[in-house]
Order: structure tokens, then sequence, then C-alpha cells
């Protein structure tokens, strides 16, 4: 078993060493550029710590871990486009810095790409890599097609909410899980614990992630804050507070919601009021940590020595407790 | 060994009996929208005649007749966009009829529920079908990048567009028929001999595409003529007029080829004139001969008794004589 901090390294290491460079070279400056982004490369390193998890044996899981990556990196290239979000990681968005059409295109070729990483495993593992990649690309698309279908819709449920996430977030960071413990020939059981962990983690993730883009400062998140408000998000926290909010407070809510005209920071201001009125921060934390709890049962139940698991339970609270 | 038409037949049949839908709908009505637009089904037809050359057994090619056909109408989806064109097949394209981030999505998922359908074949040929599949669609990709790249370009060389033409054309035909191929068990060197004939035909077909773009009546066509030259695409026509006009001539061309603002129908005919005082008709047909007599060259090196060629020597001839 190797420590977190060096599953990290190789990670890291692991996707910026990769040349995802040829011709011609309109198409693959792009790729080139999404990933040396840089960011958290979470989900390599989800895959290299579940085959430390089972057998140890890291090496076999690097091509899924790079497919992993790029089929990630890929998904924020047309999501960007379709949020028209001009800004990642302090940098623009391959559609800004070149135009939509780049960004369809090299998009569409990082897809490709993951695949062609992927099928450099161990032959017979490919069906089950493959079969896992491909399930979770078109789960992410799903999810993406919720997301924006909730813009236009003032019906959606919590529970409705809850499955967008899942897909959107949670299933990426489950399969890359299980993509590592493919690789590692772990049993069919532990596999699925396994997906059940990263799943209901993702659920977490994603929670915190609305907490902070609502509560955190700009310095901390390292990107701006508000924006679910301001773009009228029906994240969590909105349809809660829809829910347990006076007939006064869900009138302004409403209100806010329906249009984006209000000046940013006075709708910010509202809302936000409300949320706190209602104790919505405390709520969506409590709901985070039952999902969090999910995810340790099913830890638990992975036949694995206690101690190997470590790793991921110092990752889930790491991501629980993150600040940005 | 079966009747081209029978195999015609079941390629359709195949296609059109599968169910794309699922939730949401905003993702999953396009993609049925898109899959149900008819076409020639070329790609699975080849697909299914690589499989019967070798083995007889095309039920194994479905999953793969079915993969390379999502595959081809993903990157319609997606040329569309790029390309901005309104009509296909006489409907509206995906991107006129819903919006673009539709068009991009619904591509996406397309793209991966190919491989979902590839992953149906025995579990043994996976890992070589989808290293074809994964291969074709990066090489469609660079062609459609080289397409547009030469739009902007002046210098484009008669062998760079052929290298074009067979990565976004000549791939996807020599891709659909190695499939096939694949899961016949066929030979290595069977494989890429067939692979070898598909690459010429794709390349024979887009030069007589080229041909009939500039020659052939909208009636037959089925789709607006003229469109290369009202484009200023600089296919073969183009490219090798260039190499023949006189001073005078060639002032025309390049003239008309650097600007959209020209009268369609004015530019049309100047450019035609032009083409047919160069003979370029005639010329393009040699060539796309020349590139006929190479596949059949490549088909005859196959070990199967020459009687079962018959179904795609009869197929390339059909592509070299079709008037649309």
């Amino acid at each position: 078993m190797q420590a977190i901090e060096k599953l990290q390294e190789i990670a890291i290491e692991t996707i910026e060493n990769q040349n995802y460079l040829s011709e011609p070279k309109s198409l693959y400056e792009p790729i080139g550029y999404a990933m040396s982004q840089g960011g958290k490369r979470i989900r390599p390193l989800l895959t290299l710590m579940a085959a430390d998890l089972f057998s140890g044996d890291i090496e076999k899981a690097k091509p899924s871990a790079i497919a992993i990556e790029i089929l990630h990196n890929f998904t924020l290239l047309h999501d960007d486009i379709m949020d028209k979000s001009p800004i990642r990681r302090g940098m623009p968005t391959v559609y800004k810095k070149y135009d939509e059409n780049t960004a369809i295109l090299s998009g569409d070729t990082m897809f490709a790409q993951a695949f062609l990483f992927l099928v450099k495993s161990d032959k017979n593992q490919i069906p089950a890599l493959v079969q896992t990649l491909t399930k979770a690309s078109i789960e992410v698309c799903e999810g993406q097609a919720y997301d924006m279908d909730f813009e236009t819709r003032n019906d959606v449920k919590i529970e409705e909410y809850i499955k967008m996430i899942t897909l959107k977030t949670g299933v990426l960071l489950a399969s890359a899980l299980k993509l590592g413990a493919i690789t590692a020939n772990a049993s069919q059981k532990d596999i699925d614990y396994l997906y059940d962990f990263g799943i209901n983690i993702g659920i977490a993730f994603q929670l915190q992630d609305d907490i902070l883009d609502c509560w955190s400062n700009l310095e901390d998140f390292g990107k701006v804050t508000g924006t679910d408000i301001a773009d009228n998000k029906k994240t969590f926290l909105y349809l809660k507070s829809l829910e347990l909010a006076n007939k006064e407070q869900k009138e302004v809510l409403l209100n806010y919601f329906c249009s984006t005209i209000f000046d940013k920071d006075g709708k910010e201001k509202a809302v936000k009021e409300i949320y706190e009125e209602l104790n919505l921060k405390a709520i969506a934390k409590k709901l985070m940590e039952q999902y969090n709890d999910k995810a340790m049962d099913s830890l638990e139940k992975i036949g694995v020595d206690n101690l190997r698991k470590t790793n991921l339970i110092n990752f889930a609270n790491i991501l629980m407790h993150r600040n940005k």
C-alpha cells in the first residue's frame, strides 16, 4: 500500500507525461492546452487508489487512469460550450481561447483518445473496462441533459436533483474507482461496493460544491462564488429552501429565480439571507454527511483488510472538509 | 454467401429496429430522429458484406454494423454544426431542428452508444473491434480538422486533399469492412487487404461526390449542387484546375475562390466553364478509376474464392457509376 500523497504524485505525473499531440496542430494543440491546465487529478488518483486497494499493482491501472482523466476533460470542453463558461481553472476555456468548432472537434478527439489509452490495458480486462467507460460516458451526458432541462423547469424535485448530480458527478468518480478495481482483478461484489462508495462520495462532493459556491470566499474557492444563484441553478439549497420557505420567502425566491435581469449582488444577498433564515447550510451539510456515511458503509463491506482502506477514508474526509 | 440486396435489407432492418431511446427525452429524441433519417446504410452493409465474405456468419457482425452506423451519424451531427448545414437528406439537421447544445450532447451520447453496441460482440473480439473503431474515430476527426484548415489555406496540395478525404471518408468505409472481417476471424493479412480496398473505394467515392456536386442535376443528386464551388471548397477539381490553368484562368479561379460575396449562379457558371475548358471531369474520372483499380488489386489478393468477392466488386461498381 502506498501513501496517498505518493499516489497523487504518480497520478499527476502519469497524466502530465503523456503525449496528447499529433497532426493537425489545429486539432491537437487545444487538447494539449486542456490537458495541461492542471486541476486536482482526482479521477486518476481514484483509479490508482482502487488498484492499490486490491492488488497494489498500480502500473496496470495507468491506462485507465489516463482514460478517465481525458474523458473528464472532454466533458469539460463540451460543457463549457453549452454553459458558455469563459474561464476554467483561472484560464480561458478552449472554446473561448480558440473557437466553438475547435472545442467540439478537439473534444470529440479526446473522447476517442480515452478509449485509445484504455485499450492499452490487459487484453482480458478490456471488455469490462470499455463497458465501464462507455456506460459512464452515457450517464454523464444524461446528467448534463437533465441539468440543462432543469434550467427551464419549475417543478424540479429534490430526488431529481440528486439523480442529476449522481449522473453528472457521482458516476465518473465511481467509474474511476471501478476501472482501477477491474485492473486489479477485484471480485464483482467488491467492485460493486466500491462503485457504490464512489457514487455516494460523488453526491457528497457535489453538495459540498453547492455549499462552497454559496458561502466560501473567492480567494479560497479559486472561482467566482454565487454563480449558482446568479444562474438560477436549481441546486439542493434552492429546492430545499422552496420546501421550507413561508409564503413570503417563497415569493421572493420564485421571483428571483425566474429571471436573470436582477443585479447579481443584490439577488445573491437576498437569496442567501433566506437560505440563512432557513438554516440551509446546516441542512445541506447534514445531507452531505448522510451520503458520506453511506459511502463508508459500502467501503466497510469490501473484503480487504481495513488498514488498506485508510487512503479512501482519508480521501473522503479531505473532500468533505475542503474549502475549495 | 448472400445476395447484396438481401444484405442491404438486413443492414437497414438491423439499424432501424434498434432502440436508441431512453431518458431524458431531450437527449434521446434527437438521436432517434437522426437514426431514422434513412440514408444508404452503406457502412453497416460493408460490415455485413465483410463478414459474409469470410465466414457467412453475419449475426456476429451486427453489433459492429450498428456501431459503425451510429458513429457515422454522430460525425454528421457535429459536422453539421461546424459546417452550419441546415439540411441533410431533405430534412432539417439536428442542430437546426433542436439547437446547437442538443446536437453537441446528443452527438456525444451517440459516440458512446456506438461503443455500447460494440461491446455486445464476442468477448475475445472486443479488443480488436474497440481498437479499430477508436482509431477510425480519431482519424475522421483529423480529416474534419484538415478540411476546416483548408478553408483558410491557399497552398493546399493535391496529395493533402487526398489525405484529407482518406481520413474523412475512406477510413470509415475501410473500418466498417475491417470490423466485419474481425468478427469473421479473418487473418490479419486478409483484414489488411480488405482495409486497403475500403480506403481506395472511399477515395474513389469522394472523388465521385466532387464530380456529382459539380455536374449532376438537383433531382438526381437529391441535394443542392454546386455547393463546393459556392463554399470555396478546395476539392480535387479546384486544385487540379489551378495546376492546369493558364494565367488568365488562374486569375479568375483565385479571384472567385477568395471570397463568398459573389452571386452563386454566376460564380458556378464561370468556374464550371474553366473546369470544362480544362477537361476536369474526365481527369477526375480517370483518377477515380485509378483508385478503383487499386481497390480491385487489394481485393484480388484476399485469400478466399473469387466468387465470394462478387458482392464487393458489384458494390464498387455501383459506387463508381451512381448519379446520386
